[in-house]
């Protein structure tokens, strides 16, 4: 009976209150939507959610993979504890484990650095810079010189963008590259650790409740941006001061109820939902299963070989992200199958070919959709290339040998004619990644991901293959690659960034010695990439165009794809049927949370929770209408990875919780969104104000946030 | 965890609308409940519910072990259909099944008599008869003269009330023995089966889903009342007419929805909701194991020997019923343990306890509590040996042959010197239950049903058992005893009514000989009862006065347990949190019997439903606030076995359903009730019209309900 799932959702969808739920909207679409917006609930005016230089908006913050905002004039960043935990693992040692124990600093002389790498980004500016970025290239420009045109457009005004010191600039292609816009942030590169739960808080339920409902986790931690005390970003430095952000988010006064209007703004990374049949079909019968392997192959080898705790320690944070990736993957491809989306893909496609089969549409739109129908499985093949070749890159110190000659490479050159990622504005992160591997690295460990790596790409055509690396560690063979090398001391890695390529060609070290003989190769399949994304820009633009024009004849509004730019959501605090005479509640409370405490990883709450729970003294932070604490929370609204941390907001755009999760059913939403069955899972700012004050007594944080601790 | 689960139900009572939900009110407090029913929603004045000549209440009827209701002027009652589960058996042969198939009459010639025995009773008078019950009972007056004066009393008032032609009455003990109720009802003998949907809809789902939510059950069905031509209630006549009730429910016109007043009207069996601590230990430490055992020994061996097809239809009716009383003790013993069941009690008790022993109180109820805590053991110890020795009742031979025997000695006697159930008022049910020996009886599963029993009662202390009998059967044999009799014919059986005491000592029938052998013996077992029951009603009185006492001391008022008579409950349509985060729905629909079709019984839906609920077309059947067809729901009221069929009526007194079961977590509640997770689970009215207007195509009774078939 699985397969009526979505047909029968119809039934459902009726008894549910009308308020949109798909859609990752660009804020610049919010003054179009004033009305619908109005009528969902939003109660500030609409208009407020395209300003970036007015509250909640300039507020919002990313963190370069996850969301955050501000939560206090002294620059108080609240995220996930999930999208901090790089930073949390980075500050544990064996003997002094913040993952498990949690971490308080009493004083801002107590923070603790982020990892390297760390970035708060604040939203300053996002311009529409579709016509300069598309300028010169007619619709005869294609292959490699479209591709080099376009990222000459796109480095000319990243370039003068970041004129402006401090700040990090970016531009996104939005409908296929028919629209771009410029996102311009104000880039905090002193990032520290203020606060974060025990992990049997942050990260309650752990890979067992992952993606799952009810759900009980205390996914949540603080950061603190730090800039140079002329208000400028700054390195790290003792003499760093707060950031002071323009606007900050309030904590919600009122009761958050089922049925209340909520949006979420934050950085949404990568959504599929205009593809076309052919592509879902290659995605869902070849990319992910393949994907879902080598994931597997990865955990289970992780898991396998980290026999001591620093092991442990080194690969939790890159085995859990590979976990969590795997486990979505998973769900999507069930999804799938239970909601027959290559049947709805097809229909949709359909229904775009008889439309633009019209006389009125023919000339203008039907050769647009053939023509990417024809170019698309070339694309598709390097798609599944690029993820078995990708796997050498969790050799950490091949990848970074490889970054680093790439680097040498590029830095000969003047810098606006580098590669994107290769000039000087990503020198730093550069260098953090060079220094991170410290933290994240075991030789052993990544000898054997080499090999499982080596073994894998080794199964991909020649045509496919970097020959020439696969042939010069084979000569210098594995022993002496890692016996031999000093790239396992970050020192000698940074030492490296500056030398020229002459140095390099010179070396001796097994890892440069790869990366020096696999370059040539690496630069023509990147040129073949190049010819391929110039075609496929040259045919996408005008297949979106005939989407939307598609829609528009529908009197349908599109959002773009998510593509890791700033967009908004909305819908409402709602449970949901889930089967017939049974429904998920809106809201988690103690009561699920002391269900489920086994007193074993992944439901050992920490002591002191449980004896607060069991108190029951909620103090001011109980919802009036639950008659206890929320928890986590339902909504319809529409994320996917990158949108963890996200605040969400409340009608008045005041702060009620922070996005973390999604459910198995919504897992499919990134290629096709069911709003019956889509939600949203947060957790409720009042349990975090909650485990704040009588948990971890963090009341300073408290009443910097406006906020009375209730004792 | 699962001790937790009544403490912290705390947590979700605050969410729920105050409704009152436990209550089995007699209709005679209802206008002291004025208040609170208004409160509750209840739009028709409080007072009507205790008028006995007015809607609704005296369009409820007794089926006697089900409830019922008249919903049209001519006669027409509705029911479940395992309440008219039997009567359906009674007409189906191997050849035509109409526990499989249905039955609808076309026509009133087509409507067929109701199983032998059936009754419709409809209710006319309830009067308080304390006094007379209780008049010349001192204090003084214990043992078998106490228990012989309201015996007698008790058969004085019948007599008295059944000197109207066609009434049956009854007096019925309230509070302990304290309070009594005369009972007067029309007793309607012609009582014929109208329509039965398809045993897949009426009970759907079966043994798997029994006390479970979700449920998709379509348990309805319905008879028709017949008298004789002068409107009195009369034998099965060809000339019957159909009977004029004074009154009869209307089908509700308004959407029923979550959160809807809703009270039922019926009668419930029994409950034991002022047991105190001791009886509770006794009952689930002993004699409830003792009787699930005997249960489950009894259905396996009616399943393992019903070979032919003749076997299952002969033992359906028996073999459900044993099935449906073990999983209800099941669900019982589990949910006590659960929902701690003996601290509660316990702590009940102490508190009444701590209440009595106060000055004010000590004289009149401190030793009530003592004189009944030192009696009660001796009660229980009586209750298990009568449950053991009843399994003797099973083999029906041996049963009839007792009845008929005690009949014989009871006929000599004047009839108001009888004992009760063998007086001339009795004579028809008996003939009802000799005949219908015919429908449920096969001599070989007889024959094993007698072993059991017999190896069952042998485990009693010998002063328990009626060693009389067991010597009466061992000496005749088995083979002999079933070879030997004539029992097995209904007309033999019926012949024997009639026949002297002498003419039973002179026969050769072996079963007769056994009745003869071992009469003695239980006259002396009866002796000694009924001095215990005397003793134990000059204690319990007095006890339960004291818990009144108790409870109206706390501004309580106090209904009193279940007996089978007519009492009132209401509350609302509601679902109700079954996990954190979690919760059954109020409604089921036609998409979740979909879903759990399986082609397969219990799920094996009629091909003409399952293509109506494809075809989705609900007509004027559907709920506006659901969107769609209304199944199965949800309510708060307080039910027992007895309401089985009881009419389920809207704030204004309207038919909405006929409720037909609990839940399992409600199955504690005979003994204590959790109005947080005790719930009714009622087969909603609009799913009836709805199978009755697209899929049985029982048109003539929609409009004679005054609905117009929506074709």
């Amino acid at each position: 009976m699985r397969a009526r799932l979505l047909a029968s959702a119809i039934f459902l969808i009726s008894a549910l209150p009308a308020v949109a739920a798909e859609g990752m909207w660009l804020p610049s679409q919010a003054p179009a939507m004033a009305e619908q917006l109005k009528k969902a609930g939003l109660e500030i005016p609409a208009a407020a959610l395209a300003d970036m230089n007015a509250a909640p908006m300039n507020a919002i913050a990313s963190l370069a993979g996850c969301s955050a905002s501000f939560l206090s004039p002294k620059g108080l960043v609240a995220t996930n504890h999930h999208c901090a935990y790089g930073s949390i693992q980075y500050n544990s040692s064996a003997g002094n484990d913040l993952l498990t124990n949690g971490f308080l600093a009493k004083t801002l002389a107590d923070e603790l650095p982020a990892a390297p790498g760390s970035r708060v980004l604040v939203m300053e500016a996002l311009t529409d810079v579709s016509a300069p970025m598309l300028k010169g290239i007619t619709p005869a420009v294609t292959g490699k010189a479209r591709t080099d045109m376009v990222e000459a457009n796109r480095k000319a005004l990243i370039s003068a963008c970041e004129q402006t010191p401090g700040r990090r600039c970016d531009v996104r292609s939005y409908f296929g590259g028919g629209t771009w816009y410029l996102q311009r942030m104000i880039e905090i590169r002193d990032v520290r650790l203020v606060y974060a739960p025990a992990g049997s808080v942050g990260n309650y339920g752990g890979e067992i409740d992952n993606w799952m409902w009810p759900r009980h986790t205390g996914d949540f931690s603080f950061y603190r941006a730090y800039v140079g005390a002329d208000g400028n970003p700054a390195a790290f430095s003792k003499a760093n001061v707060p950031y002071q952000p323009r606007a900050f988010l309030k904590p919600a006064t009122g009761d958050l109820k089922e049925g209340d209007f909520v949006m979420i703004a934050g950085f949404p990374g990568v959504t599929e939902r205009y593809r076309t049949a052919a592509e879902t079909t290659a995605y869902y019968s070849d990319i992910y299963p393949t994907q879902q392997r080598l994931l597997t192959e990865y955990s289970d080898l992780l898991m396998r070989e980290s026999k001591t705790e620093a092991d442990h320690i080194a690969y939790a944070s890159i085995l859990k992200g590979s976990d969590n990736y795997k486990k979505k993957i998973k769900g999507q491809m069930d999804a799938a199958v239970t909601a027959d989306l290559a049947g709805t893909k097809a229909r949709a496609g359909a229904a775009l070919s008889e439309w633009a089969a019209r006389p009125e549409n023919r000339r203008t739109h039907a050769l647009a959709i053939s023509n990417y129908d024809a170019i698309i499985n070339e694309e598709l093949v390097a798609t599944r290339a690029t993820l078995v070749n990708g796997t050498l890159n969790r050799a950490q110190l091949l990848s970074a040998a490889r970054q680093l000659f790439r680097w040498a490479n590029e830095r000969a050159r003047p810098d606006a004619e580098r590669e994107p990622g290769f000039q000087d504005r990503d020198r730093q992160l550069l260098i953090d990644r060079l220094n991170l591997i410290d933290r994240r690295f075991v030789a052993r460990i990544d000898r054997l991901v080499l090999e499982q790596a080596l073994a894998e790409v080794q199964k991909l055509p020649e045509a496919q293959r970097n020959l020439a690396l696969e042939k010069a560690i084979a000569e210098i063979g594995l022993d002496r690659l890692y016996a031999g090398t000093q790239l396992t001391s970050a020192a000698e890695r940074l030492a490296w960034l500056d030398r020229p390529v002459e140095a390099f060609a010179a070396s001796e070290d097994p890892f440069i010695r790869v990366a020096v003989a696999s370059f040539a190769a690496d630069m023509v399949s990147e040129s073949r990439m190049k010819d391929r994304l110039g075609r496929l820009h040259a045919t996408r633009v005008p297949f979106m165009a005939a989407v939307q024009a598609h829609a528009a004849a529908q009197g349908q509004l599109l959002y773009p794809d998510a593509n890791g730019s700033l967009r908004f959501t909305y819908g409402q605090v709602q449970g949901r049927p889930i089967e017939d005479g049974k429904a998920w509640t809106a809201f988690t409370t103690p009561r699920g949370l002391l269900e489920k405490e086994s007193g074993k990883e992944p439901f050992n709450s920490p002591a002191r929770l449980l004896a607060a729970v069991k108190a029951g003294n909620w103090g001011k932070w109980a919802s009036p209408a639950l008659g206890t604490l929320p928890v986590n929370n339902l909504s319809t609204t529409d994320i996917t990875n990158g949108n963890s941390g996200s605040a969400v907001l409340n009608a008045r755009g005041e702060f009620v919780g922070l996005a973390f999760d999604g459910t198995l059913e919504g897992m499919l939403s990134d290629w096709a969104v069911d709003d019956a069955t889509n939600r949203t899972i947060a957790v409720d700012s009042r349990y975090i104000f909650w485990v704040m004050d009588k948990v971890d007594g963090a009341h300073h944080l408290l009443r910097e946030m406006g906020l009375t601790p209730s004792q």
